[in-house]
């Protein structure tokens, strides 16, 4: 379509990614050839770089450029707490609060029944041997909010007796009207309500 | 933030296409990596080559992976027509229409006093030798219904009293409802109309 067989097959590439459609890959292509020394040439050599390098880390399943992430490697994060995310996404959220200093564990989805997705078709026996390997004291389940997410939390509870688990919090997010909120936030928020 | 350097540069350069924000650039990259052999490896050898092969055609201004375009180096779109457009991504457009057979001709931008752009800026004097070089019998002028590209239109008009000058019909698009378009739109289908 642009006559030219490689930048045809970038756009369609481009295409496939989330969140861009033929169109604004189009106009992603058209960018990145206009600002070729200040865009294109960095964003394709650090693209070879990351295709070349990053996996899962073996310890926690976070994605790295190293067998084991620098989060796992690092000693200042050993703090005997653990954070329990659905996805490398999760982890990515909760380390941009930087409010939590221990280490994670990504289970790579959750328990679904319909989608025949157990235990070991998560990261969870994982899970077990790094509470019992790592002295974790507590483990802070993370999951989303979602009637599968809470199902794995209550499942990953119930196989840990002997270490403290906790979750987040529920209630009105920060900035949040009560207008807009809905029914289930609101009770859980009045429900979990403390002295001000 | 994802605790790689390479990653965090990779999801900041994807941040700046256009179409792109923060997020959805974390959300392409961790599609890409966890897409590895099948879009990553793929796309990032794409991205190499295009960014090293990609350049300007030095006849039309089109892009292409060769100092002359595909376009101009065909014989069969030898036609003696013209197709002036203002930017690659038009030409694009036309060419996925697949209804033009001649060559194009990309101006970089439209005529405009404001910010002092004016016809040694665009590809003007070259759409003037080519006129004379390749035996055009026709210039089409396919440039955007703004001011701009209307005042644009009229100087190239201007400049070519030898040569037969055609512009796009305007009117009511194929699919459009009367109802939704503006009275400009509607006054130039009119004032076109053609018998049925």
């Amino acid at each position: 379509m642009s006559n030219s067989k490689d930048i045809d097959a970038l756009i369609d590439m481009m295409a496939k990614l989330p969140g861009l459609g033929p169109r604004s890959a189009r106009r992603a292509v058209l960018h990145m050839i206009k600002k070729r020394s200040l865009l294109f040439i960095p964003l394709a050599e650090t693209m070879h770089t990351v295709a070349a390098t990053a996996r899962e880390c073996l310890n926690c399943g976070n994605i790295g450029t190293s067998d084991i992430c620098d989060i796992c490697n690092s000693e200042k994060r050993a703090t005997g707490e653990l954070c329990v995310v659905e996805d490398v996404a999760d982890l990515w959220a909760m380390e941009r609060s930087g409010v939590f200093k221990g280490r994670y564990h990504v289970l790579g989805g959750t328990l679904s029944a319909l989608d025949s997705i157990g235990p070991d078709e998560l990261r969870i026996p994982q899970l077990m041997n790094r509470v019992a390997a790592e002295n974790i004291t507590e483990v802070i389940l993370a999951l989303n909010a979602t009637i599968d997410g809470q199902t794995t939390a209550h499942y990953i509870a119930d196989q840990l007796p002997n270490v403290e688990v906790t979750s987040l919090a529920q209630g009105v997010p920060i900035g949040g009207e009560l207008d807009y909120l809905d029914d289930g936030t609101i009770t859980a928020a009045l429900k979990a309500r403390k002295s001000f």
